[in-house]
């Protein structure tokens, strides 16, 4: 459960995939301490995924006691159909964290690959590429869910350093990389 | 919590307003056993007022014991951002339900007004009135969203017979009111 000095716990809501990444501060940097998708049983019906998906949270709360959550913002599906099932994961989810009494900040997509890439245009191959980088993994993650995952992890615990670098290495026009890799030395302390 | 032979228990999920019915059979005909609306703290942050939700729906199952969920089917929203609100409402719901052990049946609207009223396209004001009829209550329920609970609930409960009534009255053009109340009367023993 809560922890004030555990990890940023990336959510990534939806019910047939649930993308989660816990981002922690490690020696050297922001390290992965855990992350993956939680999934539901298609044939089970809607309220036992719902409550399926409400108990294996509860459960990753216990195993990664984080610290905070960074959940995507929901403002952005496509139609209605999709709004009303990733609206129905995400209760579920943000019911969770106040019942253990985790905090939650939402994020947009277009924050996260700001912070992530320093473009909020940056498509899914950037910021899963950078995700990587900055984490130090020795692979992509498999699932693009568990990706963005750590990208809000990332967003929550490191935005504001690597904003400071964005904003310091954009007029040059370049060293953006460098920038960032100072930014995230910087942080280790905090 | 769960108990084969209580009452049906409609919900109108939503987050400001939730309106709750439960439907019993009574000596002669449909009763409601209790009404009303749950509210949460316009104040409190999503997750505060997603985990009130859910422990408020939880306690309802505990004082009503309901034998089956009626819930509103949610495709219908007019625009994205309520389809997102309101399907993080239903989903703590229908996850609560699941961990109840209650059975969920979804309604389209339509439904409901077909079943109550005898016309799909009924306004609410004619929904209301059939509701407060067919309970025998001395007023409308104060709460539209209460009303439309009892809708639901009554249309789980007493659906098929007053699904015959409408269509062994409608050859003759008339005389719905007396054929649902013989309908209703019918249905007593079950």
């Amino acid at each position: 459960m809560f922890d004030p000095d555990g990890p940023v716990l990336g959510i990534d809501p939806g019910l047939t995939r649930c993308g989660y990444g816990a981002v922690d501060h490690g020696s050297s940097g922001p390290v992965a301490v855990g992350f993956g998708v939680l999934r539901t049983e298609p044939d089970d019906d809607l309220p036992r995924r719902l409550a399926t998906l409400h108990a294996d949270v509860r459960a990753l709360f216990v195993d990664l006691t984080p610290s905070a959550l960074a959940v995507e913002r929901l403002l952005f599906q496509h139609n209605v159909r999709t709004a009303v099932a990733v609206g129905q994961a995400s209760g579920v989810v943000l019911a969770a964290a106040a019942e253990a009494g985790i905090p939650v900040t939402h994020y947009s997509p277009n924050e996260v690959k700001l912070a992530i890439a320093g473009d909020g245009a940056a498509d899914k191959a950037q910021v899963q590429a950078m995700v990587t980088r900055m984490l130090r993994l020795d692979a992509r993650p498999a699932s693009p869910d568990a990706a963005d995952a750590l990208a809000l992890g990332l967003c929550h615990a490191w935005g504001a350093p690597l904003r400071d670098a964005v904003g310091a290495a954009a007029p040059a026009g370049g060293g953006l990389r460098d920038a960032i890799d100072r930014a995230l030395a910087r942080g280790e302390g905090s």
